[in-house]
């Protein structure tokens, strides 16, 4: 068993790889503390700190190797093979995360989009298939597939995320704007637009006092 | 100036607050810090905890008044008023958000979305106009907007990032899969779908052991 890094310091982890992956893809061999900090917007006390949770230093003067600590994150975080992941509710934003050019280049690969309704109009921008919902658990245990993104309405997210457990899925994507209830060996990250705007706009009207 | 609340406290609050928006709907009257905090998803010592951080306590062996905490929640995040944001970038995301109806119960809209180019196929299913990117800061000043979603390609965020602060934007939320680089006094969330399912895949496989 792996140790536990705390979650937002994990969040960190995969900002320093994108950055390092990108100094590496311009030529760049090693990169002081401080520049790798001002890249990914941390503080280089707080970089140095995370870099030392799984026993990383640089050499002192001549700062971090970047293709070794890239690669050395990119083992951390478990990157080594494609991830299968599929998506439940294929609405509006559901249709445009699985149209998402952005995953490419990443080692998650949405395979499946599940929804109550395969005939719904979609402009159809995506090369997953649109599967129907009572299809999931079969797909999910055929396929071994463990990671979930739930982009159904509130009113339903639950009873869905209870169908994604039962089925063996242990890390779910949750983009409705409830809490979800799940088993404690089940990870859930949820995004949820409205608090991140709310988060906003407290600290912007802090900020003006 | 108000106590400025940690991040992590403040969007903890806004989960408690759209809890307590449900009790108070569904004509619940008090409710246990046992029974919020399971709510919410966490532990009723860190929703004490989080209360205390503005003052607020609630009677011992009654718990919490629902409708009073709810307001002074919503106090404290400064949720008076409707706050307008914009958009920028309507492509697969940002016709998602400019159609996302989750907005309507929150205190916060999209007034509308910019794009280079405007006459580009949308399959339009949102009300909001969209503009010319070469209208962003005359329409930000003249409706002296201080919000904004970024959901443009990676490659040209900062830019359009830089652009917003110079119009009088001090709140972005930033889909770009990019560390955006703004003044201090500009604040910035970022959702990174791709270092979500990351984290997420980080504390599946440890779980997996």
């Amino acid at each position: 068993m792996r140790v536990a890094i705390p979650r937002r310091t994990v969040y960190r982890l995969s900002v320093y790889l994108r950055c390092l992956a990108q100094l590496a893809e311009n030529g760049v061999r090693t990169a002081s503390s401080q520049a790798l900090a001002e890249a990914a917007g941390v503080k280089p006390t707080q970089l140095r700190k995370d870099l030392t949770s799984f026993g990383h230093f640089g050499t002192r003067g001549l700062g971090y190797d970047v293709v070794t600590l890239r690669d050395k994150i990119a083992e951390v975080l478990g990157r080594k093979q494609l991830q299968p992941v599929v998506l439940v509710g294929v609405g509006h934003l559901g249709s445009a995360l699985l149209a998402y050019k952005g995953f490419e280049k990443e080692s998650f690969e949405i395979v499946a989009g599940f929804d109550v309704d395969v005939k719904r109009k979609r402009r159809k921008t995506y090369s997953q298939p649109i599967l129907p919902l009572d299809k999931l658990e079969s797909f999910l245990r055929t396929r071994k597939i463990h990671m979930a993104i739930i982009t159904v309405p509130a009113s339903v997210a639950q009873e869905v995320a209870n169908r994604l457990a039962a089925a063996g899925v242990n890390a779910i994507l949750n983009f409705a704007p409830i809490v979800l209830h799940v088993p404690a060996n089940i990870v859930v990250n949820s995004v949820n637009l409205a608090i991140e705007l709310e988060n906003l706009s407290y600290f912007r009207s802090l900020a003006e006092g």
